[in-house]
């Protein structure tokens, strides 16, 4: 494949397509974190996997080594989870075994300072072998059967992630595959000894198996290249991006969590902004972005129908809309025309929102038609849709969703229990689903605003 | 009752607490709404119900009356779901029967301009009765077993809702029950021809069964009386108010919506910011924010304790909460020394956010001991947990909301399915959960801003 823009990828290879992996500290112990990377790797069916321990002769029916020197045939890829004081060492065995790559899962190497890091870059980087971590998750990559650490879905999808926060890459793969988003490839970066986020964000922008980018940032040692890199990305594909440790509240907590330099807030705002980065500020916004991002096409404007059963939540989001820059424009009179041949007149409103009011409790097929109507007009690019849910609900968006080429979304209001199956069942079929109507209303606009962005840059 | 501050409320008891209601339109029909109201005063257990059916002797097995005159005994109240046209002969029918409270439920009152809608109103007024809608749900009142139209539960509780629009009340009655809230009144409002909003929120600011007021606003037709209304209810209640329409292309939808003048948005703003109102801006945030009010008691100042197991999230919480205006203080030398007899080494932070990491995957009940911790440090006022659930987790937070007399929010993260049971389970029991840290903040900083508000005020 022709790099989509110029760079070393080849060195970060073995990180997401080893043949062989080896997991030093592998341990049988409950509560232990050596045991639940061999289950993950064990669920995940990976092949040639080499427990080391310097202990058991077998850890979870699997042969064990006492060092990866020990392993025969080669390894490529090295997860290193012992105490900080052997991480030093372990490093050094790696090299000697011919290892091109290692994640160092453990929080620090070395009990103390900085030395004993600076000698395992330097001893690695000599042996042509890159280092990931400390203090992180690793890599997911489905495609190649590596899992992950609250154990997502192992079927290879699209979406990317580069995380300076191992719990953040963590909860989007878990949550979003209970939610029909495939992953091509996570990564948690921890505290960057050698290879930094923006490598892999490099490497995501560049990869072909990955079409949409999430990134979650704490800070940079090299702001320059940051601003370079993210710049080539956004123009091929969209980095939806979580910059944390923007108060300096917050960049005191980055530099305890992952040793970051979480830098000044109007630098870190000017840089995001300028190149076109989707920037959101919670999990749940992130999430909320992908699922736009994940199912739907870009809009070709941002005039955007509300079609709701309940009234009041409808005037609101009318409101909400306007502020996050979209239109709500009035419908054509052969549209309310057609409107009135389909919904009943007691307490409904043909005006844009759309007020099907009781008509949806008693009817509500009546959304499939009115959605039908509506994306088929010209002078709407996208359309927002609130319910209750329910079973003939779901089956009218299920049936619509199949022939419109305009963006949907749909806000489903009610107890929790009562929506979530609804809620998974509209995600997992390629329509983004919100609990709250201002949510859905945020994600098509960040859809649109993308949608300018990307047209802008071609 | 001593009335907390003047006002003529007796007029509007008969709405909350008749003996007898009559259901004029009732109907056995399927996908009525004369028979939707007809099964949920049922399943309400009200005892003297009266349906009213030009046509059928009964209505769902209860005896029906061809005109409301025909009823023997009394009737305090009556809900109106005949068509506009009839409207009007309805009224004067009960008036003529001596009826208190008339709700009309149906669109409009007369099939067009306003002059039957003032002939009801004149026609009832003189007759010493009050009439709420015409396009409104009516009343909800457990206490007196008056019912309201997605059937939420009929316990009866402190948490008042007045409401132009119907769905706003009716979904958060229904949520908010399924989720441990319990509710007093809810007031569903419509187009307002005699009886307003206002009316209305007087009405609960008075009453001593209500602690805390959830409004949803699209406009008034008397500014100067509501400005005047909302500062003495401030004064004795939280008032969590959600205006709707301050937009241009709101107000439109709102007009459509419920014929409300929606003003212009400086003199809301001016008003609603001025008077201590808690403003909210969808079903989400009222919800969220009526969750902490429920449960927390108000914290004594503005810094916050963050507890986590994922660490990415904790750090953009710290930003969250700076950006709310909370504190986040470092810890006491001592508390960190606890903290680490408490707490593994491994990849964990003892400052704060205090970062469990993995502990808590191995241990989840090592939360209960941090939160008891924190939540007795003098220089701590509330503390905000970040967690994946589990039944563990669930445990320890049951035990130590026991003994906090701080407030106390719980984030969950995870797929919706998986945590949905933990999420209900807390709330139920008085811990305010959400589905991401920053709505957990935003709801404590909630609680600290009213803390201020009620500080200076009393």
């Amino acid at each position: 494949m022709r790099a989509r823009f110029p760079g070393n990828f080849s060195q970060l290879d073995p990180f997401f397509k080893p043949n062989s992996v080896a997991i030093v500290g592998a341990s049988d112990g409950k509560g232990k974190v050596g045991r639940l990377f061999m289950e993950r790797f064990l669920e995940a069916g990976f092949q040639k996997l080499y427990p080391i321990n310097t202990r058991e002769a077998e850890v979870l029916g699997i042969s064990a080594y006492k060092k990866i020197t020990d392993v025969p045939g080669t390894v490529d890829l090295a997860l290193v989870l012992v105490p900080p004081k052997s991480v030093l060492d372990v490093v050094k065995e790696c090299t000697a075994k011919g290892v091109k790559g290692i994640v160092v899962v453990t929080a620090k190497i070395g009990e103390e300072g900085v030395e004993q890091e600076h000698e395992a870059v330097r001893v690695a980087r000599e042996a042509g072998c890159r280092v990931v971590g400390p203090n992180c998750l690793g890599i997911y990559c489905p495609e190649f059967r590596l899992p992950f650490s609250l154990g997502p879905g192992m079927e290879a999808g699209d979406v990317g992630i580069v995380s300076q926060s191992g719990s953040f890459a963590d909860i989007l793969t878990k949550v979003g595959t209970a939610h029909g988003v495939k992953f091509s490839k996570a990564i948690s970066c921890g505290n960057e000894c050698d290879l930094h986020a923006v490598d892999f964000l490099e490497y995501l922008g560049n990869d072909p198996e990955t079409r949409i980018i999430l990134a979650y940032f704490e800070g940079t040692k090299d702001g320059h290249r940051l601003n370079q890199v993210i710049r080539e990305v956004t123009r091929v594909k969209p980095v939806i991006l979580w910059k944390c440790g923007i108060t300096p509240e917050g960049r005191r907590a980055a530099t305890s969590h992952t040793g970051s330099l979480a830098g000044v807030r109007r630098i870190w705002e000017g840089l995001l902004n300028g190149a076109g980065v989707i920037r959101v500020h919670s999990i749940e916004e992130t999430l909320d972005c992908l699922y736009a991002f994940n199912s739907q096409p870009l809009p070709k404007g941002r005039r955007i129908a509300i079609i709701s059963g309940p009234g009041g939540p409808a005037v609101g989001t009318v409101d909400t809309c306007v502020n996050l820059g979209l239109e709500v424009p009035g419908l054509t009179m052969a549209t309310k025309e057609a409107l009135r041949k389909i919904i009943p007149s007691f307490g409904t409103s043909v005006e844009n929102p759309v007020d099907l009011s009781f008509s949806t409790i008693l009817n509500p097929g009546v959304y499939g038609e009115v959605i039908q109507l509506l994306a088929s007009e010209e002078h709407i690019d996208m359309v927002l849709v609130i319910s209750y849910g329910g079973e003939h609900f779901i089956k009218a968006i299920d049936r619509v969703r199949r022939y419109s080429n305009k963006p949907l979304a749909v806000s489903l209001l009610g107890p929790l229990e009562s929506i979530a199956g609804d809620f998974k069942f509209l995600l997992q079929n390629g329509v983004p689903a919100y609990l709250d109507p201002a949510r859905a209303a945020k994600s098509l606009a960040w859809l649109a605003r993308y949608a300018v962005f990307a047209e802008v840059r071609t």
